[in-house]
């Protein structure tokens, strides 16, 4: 692609680094910017660089937060005996949005994906354990809450090896039919596993 | 959506103001900015301000330049005689990437759309009457490349009608049948005007 301008092709290059945009989607964007009034081009900017170099992260969760503590983990209101271990912030806002979840969070940071280089040692996953060996925590049950994928399953196997020395209970979210899905439609693993965790009607 | 820090809220909140750009994609786009490093933000949003800032347009023909007179005006070896109308520099490059074209061009900035609040005074409309009146430009034909919407009809229309005091020749780029499309997906306007402006075979 040939570019009128040095300054819209680095602009282009640049926000065709982000992950599902590529060059066209890109000069589509930077057209609109300049077609815009300026201030709203340095209100983005602005506020993407105020982002990267002021974000803090929870010192218990590692949870995205703007004080030193999340306002989940510094709520009084939260069961703190059960943690919900989970990939990264989008999970955290998923599960909140439920409604469904009072007790802690511990966000991992990723998943174990040696494809891409990303080993347990990359992930916050030691600090869980030091939350699980501090005596005083009161922790009784960590819920595996990782997608259903191959990179997940190893995530959540590595994670219940590792807090075997621990006495708490080690659970996963329920995999099953999706609510308001149709059975036919429903690729054979989930639906038989379905079937193998089935629950009591009640 | 509740976010965990009001630095991704504000974030999420400009970058979705993108067009095409939604929540949950600036979600997933500012998540990913901050799990990178940090000179990777910078680097784009110094794209960008620069960009805002620096950027020119040509005297001539309104294209997006780096100096005063765009590369294609200000080059010897382009048939100075016939101007080709596009609405914005996207449609300049991909004239351009035809390689079918070596004249000069004249952006307008956009189409007349009563709907948006766009009428003829706020495109580079008088400019390229201007460029006409200008005795010695030697402007001998004018080719419409506008969408064949009823947007960019309407601005055809307009501009020939302005246009028709000058001994110029408007035409308007073909319309029919896409080259490699197959004729029985072909809408039925489309097919009717290739029947009506057909071609002698050569």
């Amino acid at each position: 692609m040939e570019f009128p301008s040095k300054l819209i092709e680095e602009a282009v290059n640049q926000v065709s680094k982000l992950p599902g945009i590529g060059k066209k989607t890109a000069l589509r964007l930077v057209l609109h910017l300049i077609r815009e009034r300026p201030e709203n081009t340095f209100a983005l900017t602005d506020a993407l660089n105020k982002l990267r170099s002021q974000i803090r992260y929870c010192k218990l969760c590692h949870n995205i937060s703007d004080a030193e503590m999340c306002s989940i983990c510094a709520s009084h209101l939260r069961e703190r005996s059960i943690v919900c271990v989970v990939e990264d912030t989008r999970d955290v806002m998923a599960i909140e949005n439920t409604g469904q979840y009072k007790g802690l969070y511990h966000v991992l940071g990723g998943v174990i994906s040696p494809i891409n280089g990303i080993g347990p040692s990359e992930l916050n996953i030691e600090s869980l354990v030091s939350r699980l060996s501090a005596g005083d925590a009161g922790i009784r049950e960590i819920i595996l809450a990782l997608s259903p994928t191959m990179e997940g399953d190893t995530t959540a196997f590595y994670i219940n090896k590792r807090v075997q020395e621990f006495r708490v209970q080690v659970s996963t979210i329920a995999r099953g039919v999706p609510v308001g899905g149709d059975l036919e439609f429903t690729d054979e693993v989930t639906l038989g596993r379905s079937i193998l965790g089935r629950t009591q009607f009640s």
